[in-house]
């Protein structure tokens, strides 16, 4: 069977009652951090401009997420998906390949469960089995897809979209092919945009493609049967080696070996250093005024996303900076969303210690596969001469020190509240943990945030 | 200066004055040409599902160009540039890489235009400069982008359509070139998915996704200033090879060396096996009965894209046939748009006429280099024993054969007239020749077919 037979097979055939209690518990938390996290980037800058090119209304087949008015499913996918992703504080997979699940995958799913009228529990299990898809892909995919330029998210997640949408639609094993097939020529994203608005705006087009696609294949549409796998299609194209069976729901990825979540606002890739340098602090007392220069050593996927200039002039481009994040931890004592902030940016003694701060691949994990056994070490020479180091082998969210509800109500609060009020954001959170009961999703936002519909 | 840089420079720069009159009259020809396909693709299967997928109302910043209708600009690039390519008869760059250069960025265009209140002047203007910047890079890339497996319609189609739409817009030098990096996000599109109706959305997508990034970009969007260029960018990531300087403007590719029209409604790669048959056809006077077999050598490139298999299930797949555009000139005298539906693709005679046709690579043209002296070889074996062969050179519509203004305005009424009735599409055409003279572009369409704005 096909990779591209094996994904319309599975779910052509997948029933909400199948997935396990043990992939739904960890899956809400997902959800409820994804729409923390979107709220959340509405303070971001790219907020302005998204809604001045995508313009919102009281009508619409969806609502968005932050409550600002309605539109239609496709463009209400793209605008929560790029909020989703603004923060780069939204979910990790736990492949090889890095990529962030919900954002492209959950957008597309609420989107058409307000348009379609579907309920919680319908919006739950789509949103697995789309995360189930795109999660297995980045396991089966050469790591060699990613080193080349493509950001997974945008490119896997687009399949993951397309996917849960095909369920909720309803598709046959024929339309899902299809609809696979239309998603392949329309996917894209490059890793050298990462540090800009444009790399949010990957996860909502990956949304809003799924959407789309999985249309079209309702629509009659036509395309490949087999664009995975056939010659000079997706696989190939895009160098993603060769990729066997994927093995969906056997057992489902947020069951086993789960999927992540972040403890800090940051890249991904900052997140082992981050992990040493409070480990050091925490250990030593290290102050600010007592460094001479910090090294950080990283594997080479995250260096290539890694910012290598001291400085850093957006929050985007922070959000890529050890340099910044480190002195985050050295001056404030953690690395926090209320830290990417111009006047942060802009402060001398920030400045000073990020000049401090270099970035380099550790001999160690110079190959891609070396980034199967990955860590992250920071090595700091203090003025006095002494020189300290850690390596940091797992970090806070990850696999085995997964964040509990309490974690993740705590990290939702400190999105949302600041984004909505106190009061919407408390309301929100609420709903949020009835999502099951909710027979309509479409009445969840407004009832949340106390809206006549 | 890099190629975004010089890009981004052209269009800042580029005034409607500086187009000389040569570029102007072949440009107005195209115009002509990209709306007549267009309409006349409302007649093929596509048509339907797009119309459900993409709902049109009365209301809506932008006309379609079959008159069904208004929606939003980017809607109706997306409408107006999936059926510009529906039926294959758009017209070609004279690249070496094929690519439609019409179908992307016209629409985008047009829509934008509409939306904005903009003239037929800069319409065309818009128009000429998006030709100019896929062309260029059409002729820069290596062809390898092409035969990795990219469809250039769409990946490269897609920066013609940001660059219409950026002057269209007046972004300045540094938001265009941000409208190049999103682009370069977004674009995408796989000659896997030929012969399917995704073929066409290609050039539909290519068209909204220029649209889109403009809108971005002038809205304050950020994103790589050097996308093209750039490490693990545009050029790296879809395989470009190395592009120096693209020459913009000197001169307009549509004054020298002249952009193509089809003459006849099927894919380029059959063009000169076409015109071989003919010859073939006009010289010996054979008829269908006396075939024993037909043997076509393509170069190596059509060989990919053309199908092999004899039968064609569908018109999709019928204009990607040489079995069947050759059937086509033997037993009804010519390859007409009228052809290509499914009574005559189920005709016993056609379908017995295809099992005898065969292609392959022509030995001279094994490798991609050989493209640049393209020619494509009819061998007719018959009955009676007799072997006749021709090599074809030439093909109508390129260079220097290119179409003339009757040409192009009987290829378009042979279009219109059948989707439209006479009546419109006589005005439709009567309006399109008188462009330039247009105050407000959105007039054109409503008063050629009667309607009240």
């Amino acid at each position: 069977m096909s990779v591209t037979e094996e994904i319309a097979a599975f779910l052509s055939g997948a029933n909400r009652e199948d997935i396990p209690s043990t992939a739904i518990a960890p899956a809400k938390r997902h959800v409820i951090d994804t729409l923390g996290v979107a709220v959340g980037g509405r303070q971001t800058a790219l907020a302005q401009p998204l809604a001045k090119t995508f313009p919102r209304g009281a009508d619409g087949e969806s609502f968005l997420w932050d409550g600002s008015g309605r539109t239609n499913a496709g463009d209400a996918a793209l605008i929560n998906g790029t909020l989703a992703h603004s923060l780069d504080f939204d979910d990790g997979g736990v492949a090889l390949t890095p990529m962030h699940p919900s954002s492209p995958v959950l957008p597309a799913v609420w989107a058409l469960c307000e348009s379609a009228g579907r309920s919680g529990q319908d919006a739950l299990a789509a949103y697995i089995f789309g995360v189930e898809v795109e999660c297995k892909m980045a396991g089966a995919v050469s790591l060699a897809h990613y080193d080349h330029g493509w950001h997974a998210t945008a490119v896997l997640g687009a399949f993951g979209a397309v996917s849960a949408a095909s369920w909720l639609l309803g598709l046959n094993l024929e339309q899902i092919r299809t609809a696979i097939g239309i998603t392949a020529s329309m996917t894209g994203g490059l890793r050298a945009n990462f540090g800009t608005m444009t790399k949010p705006l990957h996860a909502g087009l990956a949304a809003r493609n799924g959407v789309m696609a999985a249309r079209l294949a309702a629509a009659g549409w036509s395309a490949s049967q087999n664009i995975l796998e056939t010659k000079k299609g997706f696989f190939d194209v895009f160098g993603c080696g060769e990729v066997s069976e994927l093995n969906l729901g056997k057992p489902f990825h947020f069951d086993s070996p789960g999927v992540s979540l972040k403890r800090f606002p940051s890249c991904s890739a900052t997140h082992h250093c981050i992990e040493a340098m409070l480990a050091l602090k925490q250990e030593y007392g290290i102050g600010a005024d007592q460094i001479d220069s910090i090294h950080c050593g990283v594997n080479v996927i995250s260096h290539q996303a890694l910012r290598k200039e001291p400085q850093a002039a957006s929050a985007e481009e922070a959000r890529f900076s050890l340099h910044f994040t480190l002195s985050m931890i050295l001056l404030e004592g953690s690395v926090e969303l209320k830290h990417f902030v111009p006047t942060m940016l802009a402060r001398d003694d920030v400045r000073a210690l990020m000049e401090k701060i270099s970035v380099g691949v550790h001999p160690d994990l110079a190959t891609l596969e070396s980034k199967k056994r990955d860590f992250g070490e920071v090595a700091v020479t203090l003025k006095d001469g002494r020189k300290l180091s850690h390596r940091a082998t797992r970090v806070r969210g990850r696999a085995p020190l997964f964040l509990t509800d309490a974690d993740v109500d705590a990290k939702f609060l400190g999105c949302a509240e600041p984004a909505l009020g106190v009061e919407k954001a408390r309301g929100l959170l609420t709903a949020l943990r009835r999502l099951e009961s909710q027979e309509h999703l479409r009445s969840l936002l407004p009832a949340a945030y106390g809206l006549a519909r």
